[in-house]
């Protein structure tokens, strides 16, 4: 594609261009048809064609990053002082992109949020059209009941709840857990698609089995089973295990190192979770992959329509993020906005590979067919 | 779907639950939280999940009607006080939904304008990730210049220009010459996922064919160019004629009369465009059809999830929107947002047909499965 | 892909290969094995591996014309002499390739014959999964009802009985008619998966309408009722008519004149019949086109998998097959065996353009991914 | 569908219609036109519409047991007697339906064979259009090389190699080993479909690896590597291990114990085997599935369009085959045809589960719309 990267302006076009200077009746004239304009709430094009179609996309959204050493004491703080139950429903505090104006939103259409169970507590039933996953960067003991069967929450595991599904959590033990949920609120919001319907105060199965039943059902590579057929939307697997997403990477490095194809590019290993009855995303809207660098290893430079959460899962290193550097510590979340330039690096001297989890709205820019990638130095 | 259309609220559950007052050293802890929530760019969602998740979609957008004889003097008005050309690029006014805040919305996903280009004016080329069409409820006169084939614009034509085609018009008469343009303008916003690019100052092609080379190629039912078997993402039919659309209609009502099954409800034919090449929407994002109505058929009251706009081609009748009656007359546009209730009824006098133009957003609902349908009285 | 065009043999390559003499001791005992493998009902493979699988596709099929000076008077007669009617069911005499061993099969898929009904005469309803069609070279007079839809049957017209759809054909004239039917006969007789009813012995409707209930419905171009908005494994048109297909024809040449991509390869236009519903194959198994050169034009040579058969509509010109070129007139039939080297070459005195009609089970390979195309000169 | 699952025949309705008896001179007539007929290679439908077009499948093949014990032993004769290399191929024994008049047939579309590899033995690379897998029911010690990855082949496991990939074994042990192929090679070889193409003489990788670089690559449930995204005609996974396809049944009955939904019915676990990137079947024309059923359990009675091969992996029990009773034990492999009836019993007393694995031609039948299921006492 011949697109530059690149912004300019309509109004760079519009001043060279000489227009007469209008009289004074025609000034008048003019100011009283934008009158009878906003009279018939009418507003007209050429005034602001500027903002509504730039030349590339200029969201207001911009490149930011969170700590997890300043969201987990924010998270327990809230913890001792607001209960969770219905009405409130969650105890779910949401990264507000600064370039979004104050509301509770990592992008225009992701919500990212920490989520802080105390011991023994109960986050209570619900379901919702938003599709909403689950992503634990430390600790354990709580188990989200979908749809009736009860999910063990750990380190490294990427937990499903595809809209409309009933969902709670419980604490099984004394100890709290915070991890980070990943929901399509905000386009939903937007895009006024939205159903909510409350369940019951307490999970419905309390049980806390090792593995769901959707995992036995579901998580057995390349096996289906028959009662279970007719394609579904979203996946049937509750939760993708770490071991899993651990070992998957671990051999395309090996593979790299025996010299197969298998990485995306030198030392980058990556896998996206998949819905084994398509092959394709996990949820209609959301993306979700995991990326691990080797020590020293960097990716491209890439534009991309649509926007995208990252949380660091382990070891060391940097984000660009439209030329800017910053560092990035286990657990920390970044944005990326839509069109931003945006690289990874690995600390060259950490004695563990960087491991990021990163999930986005991809699908939706690829059912709408708006998806464009651009990386530096290699599209014209 | 067990759904209620009807919306109730967070807050009556929540105002349900008796809390523990907090003792005035809790009260001050929790505003320090809250401050410091702010101070890291973060938002607590349990305040904010009564607007953020509503029971049912509760749109900012309202229903509106619009009066073709309010918009064509004031678009003729602006015909002669602002010149079209290179920076502003069209003299189109843009319906600015009154719920949606000032912005030059139809509905949070639609655009919907008059464009009026004056005898012997050129709109420059230009193109844009923007889809859009332009429908014709009177006059002639207009070639529009798709990718340099020339499209013939008059009464009933409904022509396309999808995202990233070269486009320009121009007036070929003496007369002016007014339509409606419908573009995905708010959700390519929105989404952060439009560029734009300008092209030449004249169109590219002035001649005034009667039909152009894209009908020549793909118009013929149920016909496909061999040399164009690669399916494409938006429908390679550049104009769909008045003629098809009326045989079509009529047919269907005939069809009814003889005893058979071809309309969609007791007097009420409706027809969609289509993308020969699939077989599904003329575009990625917009859905188009035209529906007739016999004088005095009325349609089933619907509520659907995403948002529509109107125009009444011809004859009269009157829309029910959220149980508030509006009548209609030709030209008239009315918006239908989110899950609002509508219904159409066709005056029972009338010696003609009830003929309306309609276009929505309904693909990216059903591409992302959010699309939900409620018929009062059938849905349970 | 590197796949040459040509065969070579496994025997050839086996020939090369100096395997020890065995032993007469060994030899009986191979005769032994052999014995027992027939015993029990088992076949080597190492014996037959040069037939089973041969090094490019081997036909049993040949290419072979058949002479419509020939057909008519032969189906005439049999209209003196055959009754048709319950039982035998329809007085259709199938080309029968001089390859195939006394099968009543045009290629190893595709059955095509002539059909023949005297004035007044009926043919009576009854349904099969095998998918039907019929194409009219000259004569009109009989209406086919499909599912108790009559359709009117005259020169080039290309009429769909898809699958498990009742049908039957009655003669409204006092003068006979013939055209030729094709179906996947051979292909669901070698599968087993054909199931047939009986139906009326009179057709369900006698009345003789210009057009259609589904052209009516259905043949209006890029339009779709929105009482049809479930997609059909087979199109809805029942009908394609010939003023459709020419003008599609006519177009293209003319757009090649005007200098603009439209056609094939030079002097050579064509379409493809389509299901409207999803754009392509009318039928899951069938394939149909219609071709049209110049006079003077010429294709290139090109191998398919799969078989064909072509019906001269008009015109006149030859076809090379497999390096034999063979003269050709209206209403003449010719089979091009699968990975036959084909070309067509229009007459080039000729005052007319040379028509083609043509089906072939190109779906099947398709959609079970064993399509390869060659083209002489062309694929590397 | 209200079709009847038994067949009724064209003969007997034709025989209900009492036709006038011919004069002699008629006859004379009749049968000069049918010496005519065939002088130009046509055929008339209405002498043969009875056996082209029955009014249910009526297959040539036959359902038929082969026995391991019988089969084992023959393919070690032959593994004294044949030497396997370059020209025969394979040391491969086809189970030939004994209705399909000699051809090495097991159905119509499929082939089934034992392949007998003699210690430190290599069988030579190729490629071909055909798909092929492997079945291993006892034994190990081969790896085949497919692509140049080495898959080791162990009881249990279902290996692929799917069309036009290049392909040999060698056996790293000093025992021999046998296991089951399957291919498409009936059906290529009607369709006129395949192509064939030399390799190397030996091996391209000798190396022996517990798992093949594909299995690394792809056998992790629900992951997708990042450099892997383009959908593939077939499976990316080499081998399907024999612990997954174990846990998988074992997980449905204890699921079953636990009283969820997880089995086809009662006491009946059964697996797909699916290409992870589209969820869809291993290979475009072959189905594989693994079936496990509890002591005592039974299926329904069950008849399809499409032809099935099964093998026993352990236990014992029985087929009822069109009303026939056949006991089975490990190994034994038996072809059910076209829409025969079958149902699968296990034995009552057995202390081991009745496992099954099963191929068919499936795909060819749901992707060409000929699929149709007949379940005793449920369908109408």
């Amino acid at each position: 594609m011949s697109i530059s990267a690149e912004n300019t302006t309509h109004e760079s076009v519009a001043a060279g261009i000489t227009a007469p200077e209008p009289t004074p009746e025609e000034a008048a004239q003019l100011e009283q048809l934008y009158r009878d304009f906003d009279k018939e709430n009418l507003i007209p094009l050429w005034t602001e064609i500027g903002d509504l179609m730039p030349m590339v996309p200029s969201p207001k959204a911009v490149p930011h990053v969170w700590r997890w050493s300043d969201l987990y004491p924010l998270a327990a703080r809230a913890g001792d002082l607001v209960p969770v139950g219905r009405g409130g429903e969650r105890r779910a505090i949401a990264l507000a992109n600064p370039g979004l104006g104050g509301t509770a939103y990592a992008t225009p259409t992701l919500w990212a949020a920490i989520q802080y169970l105390g011991g023994r507590e109960t986050a209570p039933e619900h379901r919702h059209s938003q599709n909403a996953f689950r992503f634990v960067v430390e600790g354990e003991g709580v188990w989200t009941v979908v749809n009736g069967d009860p999910v063990r929450m750990s380190r490294g595991d990427f937990l499903l709840t595809p809209g409309w599904n009933f969902h709670g959590h419980h604490n099984d033990t004394d100890e709290p857990m915070a991890w980070i949920d990943g929901l399509d609120i905000p386009f939903v919001h937007y895009a006024d698609a939205g159903f909510f319907e409350f369940g019951t105060e307490r999970v419905t199965d309390e049980a806390t089995p090792d593995i769901s039943r959707s995992e036995r059902l579901w998580a057995h590579p390349g096996l289906r089973p028959l009662s279970g057929l007719d394609d579904t939307t979203s996946s049937p697997i509750a939760a993708y295990r770490w071991k899993y997403t651990d070992a998957a990477l671990r051999e395309q490095l090996l593979l790299e190192d025996e010299g197969h194809p298998a990485t995306v590019s030198q030392g980058h290993a990556a896998i996206r979770y998949t819905n084994p009855t398509t092959g394709g995303d996990v949820m209609p809207t959301i993306r979700a992959e995991f990326h691990r660098l080797r020590a020293g290893a960097a990716t491209e430079t890439v534009r991309e329509v649509g926007s995208s959460v990252w949380q660091v899962f382990e070891g060391s290193g940097s984000v660009v993020l439209n030329g800017e550097t910053r560092t990035l510590a286990k657990g920390d979340l970044f944005v990326v906005p839509s069109w931003a330039a945006w690289s990874l690096q690995a600390d060259a001297g950490s004695r563990t590979e960087f491991d990021l989890f990163r999930f986005s709205d991809a699908p939706i820019f690829e059912r709408l067919n708006f998806n464009r990638t651009y990386i530096e130095g290699r599209t014209k």
